[in-house]
């Protein structure tokens, strides 16, 4: 393809590298780009910088932090007795859009998955056994996704967490809000049997 | 919304004012960013600030260009006996991608709107009638949308280059490739009707 212009073709190629956009969808950034005002790309630019120069790990909780400890970590206001378990950090900013759990959080930074090479040691789940030990949280809710690797993680967690007295918890699997038999898998009917509730 | 990073969620919000991104889209872009090394952030950058700096407007095609005259127009392998009129300088991309033509192009930029006022002497036109009066092309092709705008600015140009004994055309509506008469709205159709070809 003949395109006038290099520089608009090096954009073009930056943006299809991100997760989710096309050469149609980066095309369309990139002439969107020039469009902007220096003010608009400046903010853009300094956001993107400020990002990779500001943002570490959370010495608690292993989640993104823009100080040695998170902001969520270290309020006074959150339930320090409920630890919830995600797999990685951006499951943190989910859980908090849906703005009900009040506790504190344990990033993972995966799962167990023997496939890709990842075991108990290459995740974040000493630090979790130090903070059972530590500050002894009344529950701990395993918030991992319904994936084999997760049902695996679940399982192992819970074996080494049980034996300090802490309630190990893991969220519902079944039938999404507003959705329908008719359009579910079969492997989520399965679930939402094997946790029915009692009325 | 609890973010633990103000940094992360500035990134967020300067990822949601590209166009076609949402927050979610937004939220995955950030998150990506954090787990991109520093040569590739330095790429994107790089490529932000050199559309920004380099690209100017070609003096002949008003189409966009690294230096005065893009590649397109100072290439001497071009048909330059045709000339297509094009709204904006992406649809020049589209074209060269469907790698059909071979002739040269010419920018509007936008199309005569009076609703938003946008009259002929907001659009690049006069630049348009100089190159028929000094290259007296065989054929100007316009290739405008088929919109209200784009049918009111193809009679427009057509009444303003016919007297210089130049052809005007304007690419074929109707029924795309791969489409179905049951999927096509009525307006299509009756363009497809009036476009249609002796056999």
């Amino acid at each position: 393809m003949n395109n006038p212009s290099k520089y608009l073709d090096t954009l073009i190629k930056e943006f299809s590298k991100l997760p989710g956009i096309g050469y149609k969808s980066a095309s369309r950034l990139a002439f969107f780009s020039l469009k902007r005002s220096n003010f608009e790309i400046d903010s853009f630019i300094k956001a993107i910088n400020d990002v990779r120069l500001n943002i570490v790990s959370c010495i608690v909780c292993g989640g993104i932090s823009d100080s040695a400890t998170c902001s969520i970590c270290s309020d006074p206001l959150r339930d320090g007795g409920t630890i919830c378990v995600v797999e990685n950090a951006k499951d943190v900013l989910t859980l908090e859009a849906a703005a009900n759990f009040q506790g504190l959080y344990h990033v993972l930074m995966g799962v167990i998955s023997p496939l890709d090479g990842i075991g108990p040691d290459d995740l974040n789940i000493a630090p979790l056994i130090s903070r059972c030990q530590s500050s002894y949280p009344a529950e701990i809710v395993l918030a991992l996704n319904p994936s084999i690797e997760g049902d695996a993680t679940a399982l192992f967690l819970s074996g080494l967490i049980k034996p300090f007295n802490i309630k190990v918890s893991r969220i519902a699997h079944g039938l999404p809000v507003g959705s329908d038999l008719d359009f579910v898998d079969s492997a989520t009917i399965v679930k939402s049997f094997e946790g029915r509730v009692v009325l």
